[in-house]
């Protein structure tokens, strides 16, 4: 499989930029003081349909011939990706099927519905959704976007680091969430392939620690039952991502929903922003004692914004 | 006394330009489809304490000569302008004399102790607080500064409708927050200098109506018992203040509780961020069904984000 390079990050961007908003680059004295170093925080909360999903998104549907998107994008996502993924083929005017659990929360099914998504329900196991997304694809002739294993989807996802080190130069070290790895691989490369120097970290939920312990052991290792109050970081970290990460990514770094909880509700506190839990992970892995970040420059991927405020996540984290 | 000019703005904006935040204006396309216009946020939740009140505390705080300077400043606010004269008074290097209720909540201690206030608790009646500054003024000479009946506070707080009208032309409408006045005196002076033709209204809850009834009456009338979720706009409209507003305003528009949570909801939901319900006014009179904003350019000023968290009021709203 031909290799993802920064010219195709570049080329994903050109080709998502007029569709996508260049979001802002936040910083605060305070928190800079907390952690003794200067930290940068990508606002991928105020991305389209917000989050950063809405970038490998767009990339992958306007990477379509016009035969194959008429016949529409299909996904058995859930989360940010089912919603940024209707987004995207309302843009260009073609359908996006999305398998959906039945049990799949109300907001989530009111968001993909919002942006025009065509939802199939099905039972909540993962082989009832490969069945149905597998039915949608022959009877429509969809063409199938999975959420992170997927170079446009990657390449995409990238260009969020492209942005983020175009305008804030001098990065020592950045960090981003991973679940399934489709961000992390697209930081990663971009990072890596713009300046050598610099260290790139994921943050993963301790309840869903397959990207650690693959990262760590050399091979993709599923956990048993993944847990966590950051419910976009749940999935196995992909074929394709893994050895991207493999290559290029210095740590992975877990932490606790706790302070997952603690880093989400300190960035609405003092930044003003909301940043859902799997968002947040990225910064609460700037409170590890172990690593020492005093004097750096710090970039922060903050990658999602859609907080369930029926739900705060304060009386888990006992702060 | 001196009138208040869009010059005074002006110099108010040199004064503090490189101590405060140019706080960015932002949009949302789903936020315009909802309201049929197009609506521009004024985002002074972002400012530096986390309110507008930073503006005007740090106009006062430099426009003192040095001998009144090394004295302090005192006040008996116990809200944002409290945290943003402390603040400001620590980046002169002078003291702030904070008189504040005993009742008033760790929230707001904490606020004004973390920017160096000092502190003096009272007993939570007017009288009380009153006598408890002048008596913090007679023994320190420190120079009282007033939330808003105050030219250099006015002065300043008109610098966030100076950033938003130059970098957001074409307004028809602007719409901020009033509780004692300053912000919206200070707003209305700049926005009639330099367009005409804009109207300005101020966004008032209903249990704190006070500003409304003396616009109608003619005359500044205090409601009985002033109460709101929008805690920093209980005051009084003031003497200074109230003249400017029946000159250059157009309209005060009350709002009810349940509407306030539910258009801050709505923006942390819609625009991911946080907004006090006293910022949140000025977005909730564009849901008001009396007021014609189809097709118009609406600026809104959200005064401030200094959110509890322990306290989010989605059940007293009913949403």
């Amino acid at each position: 499989m031909e290799e993802i390079t920064l010219e195709a990050v570049r080329a994903a961007h050109h080709r998502i930029r007029d569709s996508v908003h260049r979001t802002p680059v936040l910083t605060s004295s305070r928190l800079n003081e907390l952690c003794g170093a200067s930290l940068y925080f990508k606002c991928e909360n105020f991305q389209k349909t917000g989050s950063f999903k809405a970038r490998g998104a767009v990339n992958a549907v306007m990477s379509l011939s016009d035969g194959q998107a008429s016949r529409g994008v299909a996904t058995h996502s859930s989360g940010n990706h089912a919603a940024a993924l209707a987004w995207a083929a309302g843009r260009r005017g073609v359908p996006a099927y999305v398998v959906m659990p039945r049990t799949a929360s109300r907001i989530k099914i009111a968001s993909v519905e919002r942006y025009g998504g065509r939802i199939t329900f099905c039972e909540p196991t993962h082989k009832a959704r490969e069945e149905a997304a597998d039915l949608v694809i022959r009877e429509t002739g969809a063409t199938m976007v999975h959420p992170y294993n997927d170079q446009r989807i990657i390449a995409g996802q990238g260009t969020a680091a492209l942005e983020f080190l175009e305008d804030t130069p001098g990065l020592d070290l950045l960090i981003c969430p991973v679940g399934g790895g489709g961000l992390l691989a697209g930081t990663s490369i971009v990072a890596k392939s713009l300046s050598p120097r610099i260290k790139v970290f994921g943050g993963e939920p301790e309840g869903a620690a397959d990207a650690s312990l693959s990262f760590r052991s050399g091979s993709r290792t599923p956990v048993d039952k993944p847990a966590s109050i950051a419910d976009g970081l749940l999935a196995l970290v992909g074929d394709l991502t893994f050895p991207i990460i493999q290559r290029h990514v210095d740590d992975i770094v877990t932490v606790s929903d706790a302070e997952i909880a603690a880093a989400m509700r300190q960035l609405m506190e003092v930044l003003k922003i909301g940043v859902e839990p799997s968002g947040s992970t990225s910064y609460a892995v700037t409170k590890d004692p172990r690593i020492r970040f005093s004097g750096q420059r710090v970039g922060i991927v903050l990658s999602g914004g859609n907080v369930d405020f029926e739900h705060l996540p304060w009386a888990k984290s006992g702060t």
